[in-house]
């Protein structure tokens, strides 16, 4: 699966549901913010190594959110027509320029 | 490019400023939520109805924001170990049990 | 009961419980978070004109999540510290030299 | 300065500037998770020793961020009709007998 047949998939789960009167970005920005909420919570009270070295719940629960997170990105960028892989490889030549690779 | 490229991209990108130490679960999930925050900010005050037509400052500015939730969310999943189109795969059938199409 | 009478009850509750080592700074800013995450999953679906006449659940949700982020927010800002009321003061200042009333 | 006299600030502030009309529940929730992203962002690379000690820079900025909070929460409480204070005070008993004192 890539992610633009995720982007098909929400699209049509959304249609069955009769949800796309819902996804304004304004809306899905939301939600991703408040899934994004999600995934904090699981990790607000264990320390970063321990983090590094998960049991096996917080990585379930963690990938889920992770989950939850992505499915609200990617369609939010479906609905607002934008190409999240390319403006990544945007970001990352912006943040290229900012912090040069061997300069602290 | 693929997640996978952009995964092993980001780790390239880190890997040269020596942030790997800085890339636990537990600061990621902050980033990325913060990240998901500055996607707030850019549509708080905006109608549903004009996010959906939004101006081009307000595209170019929302497609930015998304691409550094990706990075963040790639670069975690990469760190944990989580595909993450199998989990939203996962999440998709999860949720498809949870509201069956054609019912209120 | 004041700000200050909550950050007391809270220090107390947290050393009732030996919760006090949990409590730094850097986790306080991600439980604070969470919860603003969880008040925006509230409101992600309704619109601003339907979130100014909210049904009685989504008032009572509401304002459990709202206490939440003020139990953290006056734990936060009592570790480190700072006067909410006067720094909310001085923001307030700060904000009416960056927006003058009467100016479009 | 009680909270009732910040939401009675903020309340005159809006009028000035006709921001009544944008401080929908809905909006101030996204408002409120924006900056609670912003306090994230302060934190995200430091460990959670450093934020106990924070480095005068950190400890005014994350001042202000908590007053961006702390306003958002106060004046969404005021436009819903919250009285903040004591739906902590609520919770606050909820979790009393959620995490009894002295147990593990």
């Amino acid at each position: 699966m890539t992610i633009s047949d995720l982007a098909d998939l929400l699209d049509q789960f959304a249609n069955e549901r009769d949800w796309r009167q819902y996804h304004t970005p304004k809306n899905l920005a939301m939600a991703l913010a408040a899934e994004a909420g999600e995934l904090l919570h699981l990790f607000e009270w264990v320390t970063p190594e321990e983090s590094e070295n998960p049991q096996e719940k917080l990585l379930c629960d963690a990938s889920l959110e992770m989950a939850d997170v992505l499915i609200y990105l990617v369609r939010l960028a479906d609905i607002m027509g934008v190409d999240l892989l390319e403006a990544a490889r945007r970001k990352i030549d912006m943040n290229a320029n900012k912090y040069p690779a061997g300069v602290e």
